[in-house]
Protein backbone atom coordinates (compact mmCIF):
# COMPACT_ATOMS: atom_id res chain seq x y z
CA UNK A 1 0.00 0.00 0.00
CA UNK A 2 1.59 3.11 -0.81
CA UNK A 3 1.64 5.75 1.77
CA UNK A 4 -0.61 8.33 0.18
CA UNK A 5 -3.37 6.07 0.57
CA UNK A 6 -3.46 5.54 4.40
CA UNK A 7 -6.35 6.76 5.44
CA UNK A 8 -6.21 10.41 7.23
CA UNK A 9 -7.80 9.48 10.42
CA UNK A 10 -5.53 6.46 10.86
CA UNK A 11 -2.48 9.79 10.86
CA UNK A 12 -4.83 11.44 13.23
CA UNK A 13 -4.92 8.70 15.57
CA UNK A 14 -0.96 7.88 15.17
CA UNK A 15 -0.70 12.04 16.76
CA UNK A 16 -2.81 10.68 19.76
CA UNK A 17 -0.40 7.41 20.35
CA UNK A 18 2.62 9.52 19.87
CA UNK A 19 1.06 11.73 22.76
CA UNK A 20 0.49 9.25 24.48
CA UNK A 21 4.00 7.59 24.40
CA UNK A 22 5.48 10.98 24.90
CA UNK A 23 3.44 11.30 28.58
CA UNK A 24 4.19 6.96 28.99
CA UNK A 25 8.06 7.76 28.13
CA UNK A 26 8.35 10.89 30.61
CA UNK A 27 6.94 8.55 33.13
CA UNK A 28 9.79 6.41 32.82
CA UNK A 29 7.87 3.66 31.28
CA UNK A 30 9.54 1.31 29.31
CA UNK A 31 7.05 -1.04 27.84
CA UNK A 32 3.24 -1.08 27.67
CA UNK A 33 0.82 -3.78 27.70
CA UNK A 34 -1.10 -3.52 23.91
CA UNK A 35 -4.32 -3.51 26.50
CA UNK A 36 -3.00 -0.96 28.87
CA UNK A 37 -2.19 1.25 26.26
CA UNK A 38 -5.61 0.66 24.14
CA UNK A 39 -7.23 2.29 27.62
CA UNK A 40 -4.82 5.35 27.49
CA UNK A 41 -5.46 6.01 23.81
CA UNK A 42 -9.31 5.60 24.41
CA UNK A 43 -8.57 2.69 21.33
CA UNK A 44 -9.39 -0.68 20.49
CA UNK A 45 -6.13 -2.63 20.47
CA UNK A 46 -6.98 -4.48 17.84
CA UNK A 47 -7.46 -1.12 15.83
CA UNK A 48 -4.24 0.13 17.13
CA UNK A 49 -2.34 -3.13 15.73
CA UNK A 50 -4.12 -2.31 12.51
CA UNK A 51 -3.24 1.42 12.33
CA UNK A 52 0.32 0.26 12.75
CA UNK A 53 0.07 -2.78 10.24
CA UNK A 54 0.36 -0.18 7.95
CA UNK A 55 4.03 0.93 8.67
CA UNK A 56 5.58 -2.13 9.59
CA UNK A 57 5.37 -5.22 12.58
CA UNK A 58 5.22 -3.91 16.19
CA UNK A 59 4.58 -4.93 19.40
CA UNK A 60 5.89 -8.32 21.08
CA UNK A 61 3.23 -10.96 22.07
CA UNK A 62 2.96 -11.19 25.36
CA UNK A 63 4.85 -7.90 26.08
CA UNK A 64 3.19 -5.12 24.18
CA UNK A 65 4.62 -2.15 22.71
CA UNK A 66 8.35 -0.80 23.30
CA UNK A 67 7.90 3.16 24.43
CA UNK A 68 10.58 4.27 23.18
CA UNK A 69 10.65 2.17 20.01
CA UNK A 70 7.22 3.08 18.71
CA UNK A 71 7.51 6.72 19.81
CA UNK A 72 10.63 6.76 17.02
CA UNK A 73 8.53 5.37 14.59
CA UNK A 74 5.76 7.66 15.26
CA UNK A 75 8.04 10.64 15.26
CA UNK A 76 9.51 9.51 11.95
CA UNK A 77 6.26 8.11 10.13
CA UNK A 78 4.74 11.30 10.57
CA UNK A 79 8.16 13.49 9.55
CA UNK A 80 8.67 15.52 12.66
CA UNK A 81 12.18 14.28 13.35
CA UNK A 82 13.44 17.66 11.99
CA UNK A 83 11.17 20.64 12.83
CA UNK A 84 8.66 22.54 9.87
CA UNK A 85 9.32 25.75 9.71
CA UNK A 86 5.88 27.54 10.21
CA UNK A 87 4.35 31.12 9.12
CA UNK A 88 1.39 32.57 11.19
CA UNK A 89 -0.93 34.91 9.62
CA UNK A 90 -2.62 37.33 12.56
CA UNK A 91 -1.61 37.79 15.38
CA UNK A 92 -4.68 38.30 17.33
CA UNK A 93 -5.54 36.56 20.08
CA UNK A 94 -5.70 33.83 18.89
CA UNK A 95 -2.43 34.19 16.85
CA UNK A 96 -0.60 35.00 20.04
CA UNK A 97 -2.04 32.25 22.00
CA UNK A 98 -0.54 30.16 19.46
CA UNK A 99 2.79 31.84 19.54
CA UNK A 100 2.54 30.95 23.17
CA UNK A 101 1.83 27.68 22.95
CA UNK A 102 4.97 25.53 23.86
CA UNK A 103 3.25 21.98 22.29
CA UNK A 104 3.98 23.30 18.82
CA UNK A 105 7.53 23.78 19.02
CA UNK A 106 8.25 20.34 21.83
CA UNK A 107 6.36 18.63 18.68
CA UNK A 108 8.54 19.47 15.95
CA UNK A 109 6.92 23.17 14.38
CA UNK A 110 8.88 26.53 14.88
CA UNK A 111 6.64 29.39 14.46
CA UNK A 112 9.73 31.44 12.43
CA UNK A 113 7.51 34.33 10.97
CA UNK A 114 4.57 36.19 11.75
CA UNK A 115 2.51 38.53 9.93
CA UNK A 116 -0.46 41.38 10.64
CA UNK A 117 -1.15 44.60 9.35
CA UNK A 118 -2.19 46.02 12.41
CA UNK A 119 0.68 44.93 14.71
CA UNK A 120 3.35 44.74 12.77
CA UNK A 121 6.83 46.25 13.46
CA UNK A 122 6.55 44.83 17.39
CA UNK A 123 7.67 41.23 18.66
CA UNK A 124 4.92 38.71 18.49
CA UNK A 125 5.36 37.01 22.12
CA UNK A 126 7.90 36.97 24.18
CA UNK A 127 10.40 34.89 22.17
CA UNK A 128 8.51 35.36 18.94
CA UNK A 129 9.55 36.84 16.03
CA UNK A 130 8.67 40.31 14.61
CA UNK A 131 5.57 40.66 12.93
CA UNK A 132 6.02 41.06 9.54
CA UNK A 133 3.19 43.06 6.72
CA UNK A 134 1.21 40.52 5.44
CA UNK A 135 2.47 41.75 1.60
CA UNK A 136 6.56 40.55 2.87
CA UNK A 137 4.86 37.15 3.09
CA UNK A 138 5.96 36.06 -0.75
CA UNK A 139 9.78 37.34 0.52
CA UNK A 140 9.87 36.09 3.79
CA UNK A 141 8.43 32.36 2.57
CA UNK A 142 11.42 32.05 0.21
CA UNK A 143 13.99 33.34 2.65
CA UNK A 144 13.14 31.82 5.56
CA UNK A 145 11.86 28.41 4.23
CA UNK A 146 8.23 27.85 4.99
CA UNK A 147 6.21 24.76 4.85
CA UNK A 148 3.17 25.64 6.70
CA UNK A 149 1.11 28.06 6.94
CA UNK A 150 -1.44 29.09 10.04
CA UNK A 151 -4.14 31.16 9.58
CA UNK A 152 -5.83 32.63 12.88
CA UNK A 153 -7.85 35.16 11.14
CA UNK A 154 -11.46 36.15 11.26
CA UNK A 155 -13.63 34.10 8.78
CA UNK A 156 -14.08 37.13 6.66
CA UNK A 157 -10.01 37.39 5.87
CA UNK A 158 -9.23 33.39 5.74
CA UNK A 159 -9.83 32.88 1.97
CA UNK A 160 -7.88 35.57 0.65
CA UNK A 161 -5.11 35.10 3.34
CA UNK A 162 -4.84 31.21 2.00
CA UNK A 163 -5.05 32.47 -1.36
CA UNK A 164 -1.95 34.26 -0.68
CA UNK A 165 0.23 31.71 0.96
CA UNK A 166 -0.51 29.69 -1.75
CA UNK A 167 0.93 32.16 -3.74
CA UNK A 168 3.67 32.41 -1.86
CA UNK A 169 4.60 28.71 -1.76
CA UNK A 170 2.65 27.27 0.77
CA UNK A 171 1.34 23.80 0.11
CA UNK A 172 0.20 22.81 3.68
CA UNK A 173 -2.58 24.98 5.70
CA UNK A 174 -3.57 24.69 9.07
CA UNK A 175 -7.04 26.98 9.57
CA UNK A 176 -8.27 28.10 12.60
CA UNK A 177 -10.57 30.28 10.54
CA UNK A 178 -14.70 28.85 10.85
CA UNK A 179 -14.94 28.61 7.23
CA UNK A 180 -14.10 26.05 4.52
CA UNK A 181 -11.41 27.47 2.13
CA UNK A 182 -11.04 26.72 -1.56
CA UNK A 183 -7.90 26.00 -3.12
CA UNK A 184 -6.03 24.00 -5.51
CA UNK A 185 -6.21 20.06 -4.90
CA UNK A 186 -2.15 19.77 -4.39
CA UNK A 187 -2.94 22.03 -1.26
CA UNK A 188 -3.09 20.11 2.27
CA UNK A 189 -5.73 22.08 4.63
CA UNK A 190 -6.36 21.20 8.28
CA UNK A 191 -9.63 22.75 9.86
CA UNK A 192 -9.58 23.37 13.52
CA UNK A 193 -13.17 24.00 15.17
CA UNK A 194 -12.24 25.34 18.58
CA UNK A 195 -16.29 25.01 19.11
CA UNK A 196 -16.80 21.34 17.79
CA UNK A 197 -15.76 19.83 21.57
CA UNK A 198 -18.29 21.97 23.04
CA UNK A 199 -20.60 20.58 20.79
CA UNK A 200 -20.01 17.11 21.78
CA UNK A 201 -19.96 17.95 25.71
CA UNK A 202 -23.70 19.43 24.66
CA UNK A 203 -24.68 16.02 23.66
CA UNK A 204 -23.51 14.43 26.49
CA UNK A 205 -24.80 17.08 29.02
CA UNK A 206 -28.53 16.18 26.82
CA UNK A 207 -28.45 12.42 27.28
CA UNK A 208 -27.31 12.49 31.03
CA UNK A 209 -30.64 14.34 32.20
CA UNK B 1 -30.84 2.11 20.11
CA UNK B 2 -30.37 4.10 23.43
CA UNK B 3 -29.29 7.88 22.32
CA UNK B 4 -26.10 7.22 24.62
CA UNK B 5 -24.98 4.31 22.40
CA UNK B 6 -24.50 6.15 19.49
CA UNK B 7 -20.92 6.37 18.53
CA UNK B 8 -18.87 9.36 19.89
CA UNK B 9 -17.37 9.90 16.20
CA UNK B 10 -20.93 10.25 14.80
CA UNK B 11 -21.71 13.24 17.25
CA UNK B 12 -18.35 14.81 15.79
CA UNK B 13 -19.64 14.59 12.14
CA UNK B 14 -22.94 16.01 12.83
CA UNK B 15 -21.16 19.18 14.43
CA UNK B 16 -19.15 19.16 11.01
CA UNK B 17 -22.52 18.80 9.27
CA UNK B 18 -24.10 21.52 11.43
CA UNK B 19 -21.45 23.91 10.27
CA UNK B 20 -21.83 23.10 6.52
CA UNK B 21 -24.94 23.38 6.96
CA UNK B 22 -24.86 27.22 8.44
CA UNK B 23 -22.56 28.16 6.01
CA UNK B 24 -25.40 27.12 2.90
CA UNK B 25 -28.38 28.66 4.76
CA UNK B 26 -26.39 31.95 5.08
CA UNK B 27 -25.54 31.39 1.29
CA UNK B 28 -29.56 31.21 0.99
CA UNK B 29 -29.60 27.95 -0.03
CA UNK B 30 -32.73 25.96 0.56
CA UNK B 31 -32.17 22.15 -0.64
CA UNK B 32 -28.83 20.14 -1.42
CA UNK B 33 -28.15 16.77 -3.10
CA UNK B 34 -26.67 14.35 -0.85
CA UNK B 35 -23.74 14.35 -3.35
CA UNK B 36 -23.04 17.81 -3.03
CA UNK B 37 -23.09 17.99 0.42
CA UNK B 38 -21.01 14.93 0.81
CA UNK B 39 -18.07 16.76 -1.43
CA UNK B 40 -18.78 19.95 0.99
CA UNK B 41 -18.41 18.21 4.70
CA UNK B 42 -15.61 15.28 3.42
CA UNK B 43 -18.21 12.48 3.93
CA UNK B 44 -19.03 10.07 1.89
CA UNK B 45 -23.01 10.27 1.12
CA UNK B 46 -23.72 6.41 2.40
CA UNK B 47 -22.12 7.42 5.56
CA UNK B 48 -24.13 10.85 5.72
CA UNK B 49 -27.51 8.88 5.46
CA UNK B 50 -26.22 6.32 8.19
CA UNK B 51 -25.29 9.07 10.70
CA UNK B 52 -28.55 10.75 10.36
CA UNK B 53 -30.59 7.02 10.21
CA UNK B 54 -29.87 6.87 13.97
CA UNK B 55 -31.89 10.03 15.04
CA UNK B 56 -34.80 9.52 12.17
CA UNK B 57 -35.57 9.32 8.30
CA UNK B 58 -33.86 12.71 6.28
CA UNK B 59 -33.67 13.56 3.18
CA UNK B 60 -35.56 13.38 0.27
CA UNK B 61 -34.91 10.95 -2.59
CA UNK B 62 -34.15 12.60 -6.02
CA UNK B 63 -34.24 16.10 -4.01
CA UNK B 64 -31.65 15.66 -1.18
CA UNK B 65 -31.37 17.52 2.23
CA UNK B 66 -33.31 20.57 3.28
CA UNK B 67 -31.00 23.08 4.63
CA UNK B 68 -33.24 24.30 7.19
CA UNK B 69 -35.29 21.26 8.42
CA UNK B 70 -31.97 19.48 8.96
CA UNK B 71 -30.15 22.32 10.48
CA UNK B 72 -33.06 22.70 13.21
CA UNK B 73 -32.95 19.11 13.63
CA UNK B 74 -29.33 18.58 14.28
CA UNK B 75 -29.14 21.54 16.44
CA UNK B 76 -31.56 19.93 18.63
CA UNK B 77 -30.03 16.71 18.82
CA UNK B 78 -27.02 18.26 20.10
CA UNK B 79 -28.51 20.36 22.73
CA UNK B 80 -27.44 23.96 21.61
CA UNK B 81 -30.87 25.19 20.75
CA UNK B 82 -30.37 26.68 24.21
CA UNK B 83 -27.45 28.49 25.27
CA UNK B 84 -24.89 26.57 27.46
CA UNK B 85 -23.44 28.73 30.25
CA UNK B 86 -19.55 28.12 30.19
CA UNK B 87 -16.67 28.64 32.95
CA UNK B 88 -13.45 29.29 31.56
CA UNK B 89 -9.88 28.86 34.10
CA UNK B 90 -7.08 30.28 32.92
CA UNK B 91 -6.97 33.87 31.31
CA UNK B 92 -3.69 33.69 29.16
CA UNK B 93 -3.37 33.95 26.05
CA UNK B 94 -5.34 30.97 24.98
CA UNK B 95 -7.95 32.23 27.51
CA UNK B 96 -7.84 35.02 25.79
CA UNK B 97 -7.99 33.90 22.69
CA UNK B 98 -11.25 31.52 23.70
CA UNK B 99 -13.28 34.71 25.36
CA UNK B 100 -12.55 36.69 21.74
CA UNK B 101 -13.72 33.85 19.89
CA UNK B 102 -16.99 34.44 18.23
CA UNK B 103 -17.69 30.82 17.21
CA UNK B 104 -18.84 29.39 20.45
CA UNK B 105 -21.85 32.47 21.18
CA UNK B 106 -22.43 31.90 17.58
CA UNK B 107 -22.80 27.82 18.30
CA UNK B 108 -24.99 28.63 21.70
CA UNK B 109 -22.25 28.19 24.44
CA UNK B 110 -21.64 31.50 26.44
CA UNK B 111 -18.73 31.98 28.59
CA UNK B 112 -20.38 33.46 31.64
CA UNK B 113 -17.66 33.18 34.35
CA UNK B 114 -13.64 33.14 33.73
CA UNK B 115 -10.91 32.25 36.57
CA UNK B 116 -7.40 33.17 36.74
CA UNK B 117 -5.16 33.88 40.03
CA UNK B 118 -3.09 36.03 38.30
CA UNK B 119 -5.93 38.00 36.46
CA UNK B 120 -8.49 38.15 38.98
CA UNK B 121 -10.03 41.45 39.15
CA UNK B 122 -9.92 42.66 36.06
CA UNK B 123 -12.20 42.28 32.86
CA UNK B 124 -11.69 38.98 30.69
CA UNK B 125 -11.98 40.69 27.13
CA UNK B 126 -13.83 43.34 26.21
CA UNK B 127 -17.15 42.02 26.36
CA UNK B 128 -16.28 39.56 28.91
CA UNK B 129 -17.14 38.45 32.24
CA UNK B 130 -14.78 39.96 35.18
CA UNK B 131 -11.98 37.30 36.11
CA UNK B 132 -12.82 35.35 39.60
CA UNK B 133 -10.22 33.74 41.51
CA UNK B 134 -10.34 30.12 41.87
CA UNK B 135 -11.33 29.85 44.84
CA UNK B 136 -15.01 31.34 44.00
CA UNK B 137 -15.34 28.72 41.33
CA UNK B 138 -17.73 26.58 43.38
CA UNK B 139 -19.72 29.47 44.43
CA UNK B 140 -20.01 31.11 40.67
CA UNK B 141 -20.57 27.52 39.40
CA UNK B 142 -23.55 27.39 41.64
CA UNK B 143 -24.78 30.61 41.23
CA UNK B 144 -24.09 31.47 37.51
CA UNK B 145 -25.73 27.40 36.53
CA UNK B 146 -22.88 26.89 35.12
CA UNK B 147 -22.57 23.78 33.16
CA UNK B 148 -19.41 23.13 31.27
CA UNK B 149 -15.88 24.04 32.08
CA UNK B 150 -12.98 24.79 29.88
CA UNK B 151 -9.52 24.01 30.76
CA UNK B 152 -6.95 26.98 29.63
CA UNK B 153 -4.23 26.11 31.99
CA UNK B 154 -1.06 24.71 31.59
CA UNK B 155 -0.12 21.26 31.38
CA UNK B 156 1.46 20.95 35.07
CA UNK B 157 -2.23 22.76 36.67
CA UNK B 158 -4.43 21.17 34.54
CA UNK B 159 -5.52 18.49 36.34
CA UNK B 160 -5.97 20.83 40.07
CA UNK B 161 -8.31 22.70 37.83
CA UNK B 162 -10.08 19.90 36.48
CA UNK B 163 -10.54 18.33 40.02
CA UNK B 164 -11.86 21.70 41.29
CA UNK B 165 -14.28 21.87 38.49
CA UNK B 166 -15.68 18.12 39.25
CA UNK B 167 -16.21 19.38 43.16
CA UNK B 168 -17.66 22.31 41.64
CA UNK B 169 -20.18 20.44 40.32
CA UNK B 170 -19.18 20.49 36.20
CA UNK B 171 -19.71 17.23 34.55
CA UNK B 172 -18.29 18.61 31.13
CA UNK B 173 -14.81 19.51 30.48
CA UNK B 174 -12.85 20.70 27.19
CA UNK B 175 -9.65 20.67 28.07
CA UNK B 176 -6.70 22.39 26.03
CA UNK B 177 -4.26 21.16 28.12
CA UNK B 178 -1.85 18.87 26.74
CA UNK B 179 -2.37 16.46 29.22
CA UNK B 180 -4.61 13.52 30.13
CA UNK B 181 -7.18 14.32 32.87
CA UNK B 182 -7.88 11.38 35.45
CA UNK B 183 -11.30 11.98 36.26
CA UNK B 184 -14.48 10.11 38.02
CA UNK B 185 -16.52 8.42 34.82
CA UNK B 186 -19.37 10.30 35.08
CA UNK B 187 -17.65 13.00 33.60
CA UNK B 188 -17.48 13.60 29.88
CA UNK B 189 -14.31 14.97 28.93
CA UNK B 190 -12.49 16.41 25.36
CA UNK B 191 -8.95 17.09 24.89
CA UNK B 192 -8.35 19.56 22.09
CA UNK B 193 -4.90 19.23 21.04
CA UNK B 194 -3.91 22.49 19.09
CA UNK B 195 -0.60 20.17 17.18
CA UNK B 196 -2.59 17.00 15.79
CA UNK B 197 -3.38 19.16 13.25
CA UNK B 198 0.24 20.39 12.21
CA UNK B 199 1.72 16.50 12.69
CA UNK B 200 -1.56 15.24 9.88
CA UNK B 201 0.31 18.31 7.63
CA UNK B 202 3.91 17.14 8.48
CA UNK B 203 2.74 13.79 7.29
CA UNK B 204 1.17 14.75 3.93
CA UNK B 205 4.33 17.49 3.35
CA UNK B 206 6.42 13.88 3.59
CA UNK B 207 4.58 11.66 1.14
CA UNK B 208 4.60 14.35 -1.43
CA UNK B 209 8.20 14.53 -1.25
Amino acid sequence: MKPSKIPRVVIYRLSIYLRALNSLSADGIHTVSSESFGKLVGVKPAQIRKDLAYFGQFGIKGVGYKVQDLLEKIISILGTERAHRVALVGVGNLGRALLAYKGFEKRGFQIVAAFDPVHCGKKAGKNGPAVSHPRDLPRLVGEQKIEIGIIAVPAAGAQEVADDMVKAGIESILNFAPVRLVLPEKVSVENIDLSIGLETLSYALKTES
